[in-house]
């Protein structure tokens, strides 16, 4: 990045103004615009990148046209037919994809004039989203970015998206202290393949919770599943109220415009309509083939350019409006599940990715913007600047000056202060934060993300390195089952966990019994009880 | 990091074990522990950190003494004191923060009582909090972490934390929808200076909405900071409800146990004596001076050793546990801060720091841990894992298997997922989230950015980097003062920003002059009108 070394008070220059016409990306009747100006952009750059972009449009196209493009899985990658149901390969799909929007729309208008209803309540009023990942991400990004409180009959939402008992408990408690409680509380179950275990356990905490409070479960659920899953299965056979698709075509970080973001948004009175079209139109700026007009084109050269297409930068996300703050949330895990890959398409060990955090400005100027603009320069920032401040008049907070104006000049002045420290930025300019445009940003960052895919050679929708862990997870439960057996078998007798290790043969288990054991022992129905020792491993456990 | 080539269903060793053990710095009677075996540790490390380290402990003696440990603003750094009070270097000291706990207990317990009450309502049910940074990132960390719904009497917090109007406006509109509404609220507005932007403008908009709901603002009115400042004078002179004091000597980012954040938190009920004595204990135990036995210099070590002392390594924080959603955007202020500077003690240019991001396990193994696992190995992860699972009865989700069991599996599956893929980790168990812990890792998260800091010999104290966007800020303010000025001028006129900027003499801020007519413009009483032109720069601007 080129210093321009300016006094602090100087917040441009004629340079940046011509880097400002020269490299904007505006498309006029969509209304986003993408500033790569702060950025190291030159021509010599863009002329390199025009066959690796042009490889970019060519995949694109072939993923829309219903290419399997994710290869590991044998699956499509359909999340762009969500908003333009005929484009999808068959008219089946078209016809089911529409069908399933005007049935969550009729669903849960419904339930806002009370036509569908609980049983031992008026109404529903409250809304408990039980899922994890892009089943939690997207839907919380939406509903902080959109709900509109006075809206008729819409519900208020909760969030189970752990497997935290105490997490689940405060989430209930919260519930029964809200108008109606849970006998006025619908809850959805998003589980695409149905076996999630962190959905599964909170789905039982559920059901625990409505029978505590002599409520049946069924007619307050709905799942949002495959056909034929598990989950589904078992909703269809217990009667639950609802049930709505998934397909494996959508994968769960590009999944908030299928029913898994349209039904919590929905019933909590957002206009998915306009969602849906805000991302239609972001889908067809993204398809126009000429890198400096297409803006998740332009967005995906500038995350390759910053990291040398090896992910070398993080991108700090700053968005200067409180109802952004979970953009970032929602990006690390699109951008990071997306893009953080071991293999490249080839099979060589490539150690893709790009970092994503941030939260919101000006807020954020006060916490690490310090480092930002003084410390480490690996990153770069991704600003985003809302035109509109809120609706009906406005408070001067001195003579001729509002808080919008203080939030712009903010905006601003950070912008320049760490261009000047010679950190790149982007900046993306929004009229506001409205359904639309909230649609907008999501269809621009999956599409750049899938263009920056095909420049450093990767897939883009799978997720293998999640597997691992998972694995890890099955072996401390198979391990806790047969230490629970051994302790059992062994009542009264109290053993340091290498002697339990030892007498199971596990020797290399001995870390994860002492793990289980510790657990166990801190909670009073763990059934393990303990006898300490004079340091933490030489503690003895049992069962009484 | 030495890989170690398991099978990915294989969670341990006993190597693993014996590092375990070897490594393992645990404070009895403090609970807290730090495990640094996954971490690339030796004792050739350890041993070449030995005079680093002494220097380190040495310079936090100076600084509790009372040395000035902020050389640049000339000041002490006594945030320390806070929980000891009988440390601090004066007597008067010590009085003032022992009366000052001992006040703001007793205004949390007469507003809970209601023998402090506003002046149309019952009692105080609501608390506006107007902060930014450490004003408002403590408090949101600690009321998420603990607040008890049921305690009487406690207050319900809603934030003011930017200058974004819209967001302002969403929380006057979220309280006048709770009970009570604004005539039952106290606003607390946190400002040390007392004329940072930002919380001013909040104030100014909280005043304007208790006036348009026929309330009087002062006597729902708090004010923190110091004495003397341009806020203590207004409220002194406007008859606020109350005023407590701050002093030069409690930065923001180490300010949660000062009035900052004791006042919020013993409003809502969250035991404060509690958090100060876990601080007072963790203090305690990070001034003994050995580096294996003091988890705050065990810690900085850690990261000293992940990111070679120059940051070359993100810190990703991953609580399994929900009610520390918060600490990660805590630590990204108190850490990237502290650490993020340009030069060092010597004045040599460095650019110091590490970047801080992360949210809670499990969830974030379905979000961005595929790439931790498998991506770009520019991190090392902080795992906190907490024993206690949750008040009261479990419910078994599968046979002698509970919700918390799993939350282990997944904690301890995934990190050894990424040792497996040679990515570092440290992990801090603590027994239980309670006002105690919580302090204690507040106190230790402090000791170790303090340690870390003359590891790396910089100021830990002062944000020089925050001026720079404060000035470019100001900057724009003053160039859309004459550019108002100049379109009063010349009403009815409308010409393109580069037009305008030509007549003001003003070339370089063509770019903000552009941005702040794009801005006014959009917003319905701007002042400033514009007609589109064939490109944005081209569009036209006036006053009718």
């Amino acid at each position: 990045m080129t210093t321009v070394t300016t006094p602090a008070q100087q917040i441009g220059t004629r340079e940046l103004w011509d880097r400002y016409k020269k490299y904007l990306c505006d498309v006029p009747g969509v209304g986003l615009r993408i500033d790569p100006s702060r950025m190291d952009l030159d021509d010599a750059f863009l002329e390199k990148m025009d066959s690796p972009m042009q490889r970019a449009f060519a995949a694109m196209r072939e993923l829309e046209g219903g290419a399997i493009a994710n290869p590991d899985e044998g699956r499509m990658v359909g999340h762009y037919w969500l908003r333009d149901a005929k484009r999808a390969p068959s008219p089946d799909m078209t016809a089911v994809i529409e069908s399933t929007v005007d049935a969550i729309e009729d669903f849960a208008q419904k339930v806002h004039t009370g036509a569908i209803k609980p049983p031992t309540a008026e109404r529903f009023e409250n809304l408990i989203l039980i899922g994890i990942g892009g089943s939690a991400l997207g839907p919380q990004f939406v509903s902080d970015a959109l709900v509109d409180l006075d809206k008729p009959g819409a519900l208020r939402c909760f969030y189970i998206d752990n497997t935290d008992p105490d997490g689940i408990d405060r989430c209930f408690d919260r519930v029964r202290k809200t108008g109606g409680g849970l006998a006025a509380t619908l809850t959805v179950v998003i589980s695409k393949s149905g076996s999630t275990p962190e959905p599964r356990n909170g789905m039982l905490e559920a059901q625990n919770a409505y029978k505590q409070d002599d409520l049946d479960f069924a007619p307050h659920a709905v799942a949002i599943t495959m056909e034929g899953s598990k989950l589904d299965k078992m909703a269809l056979e217990s009667q639950w109220l609802w049930r709505f698709p998934l397909w494996d075509w959508v994968g769960g970080r590009t999944s908030e415009l299928s029913a898994v973001g349209l039904v919590p948004a929905a019933l909590e009175g957002v206009d998915i309509r306009g969602m849906l079209e805000g991302a239609r139109q972001m889908d067809e700026a993204t398809r126009v083939e000429d890198k400096l007009a297409n803006p998740a084109a332009l967005l995906a050269l500038c995350w390759y350019l910053s990291g040398n297409g090896r992910g070398e930068k993080d991108m700090v996300i700053l968005p200067y409006k409180d109802r952004l703050l979970f953009l970032s949330r929602y990006l690390q895990q699109l951008v990071m599940e997306s893009l953080g890959k071991r293999l490249d398409l080839d099979g060589e060990v490539v150690n893709q990715g790009i970092a994503v955090y941030g939260n919101k400005g000006s807020t954020d100027q006060h916490a690490y913007v310090q480092q930002l603009r003084d410390g480490v320069p690996n990153f770069f920032a991704t600003f985003i600047h809302v035109r509109e401040d809120r609706n009906g008049p406005t408070l001067e907070v001195e003579d001729g000056v509002n808080s919008g104006d203080y939030l712009l000049g903010f905006f601003l002045g950070t912008r320049s202060a760490l261009h000047e420290a010679g950190r790149g930025s982007v900046t993306i300019t929004v009229p506001r934060v409205d359904a639309q445009e909230v649609g907008k940003l999501i269809a621009l960052f999956e599409r750049a993300v899938g263009f920056y895919a095909t420049l450093a050679n990767i897939n883009a929708y799978h997720q293998p390195g999640v597997e691992a862990g998972k694995k890890a997870a099955a072996s401390v439960l198979e391990i806790q089952a047969k230490l629970f057996a051994y302790l059992e078998a062994n009542k009264g007798s109290f053993r340091t966990a290498e002697e339990i290790a030892a007498s199971l043969g596990s020797e290399d288990d001995v870390e994860t019994i002492f793990h289980i054991l510790e657990h166990r022992a801190a909670n009073p129905d763990g059934g393990v009880e303990s006898e300490p020792g004079d340091s933490p491993w030489n503690a003895t456990f049992g069962k009484r």
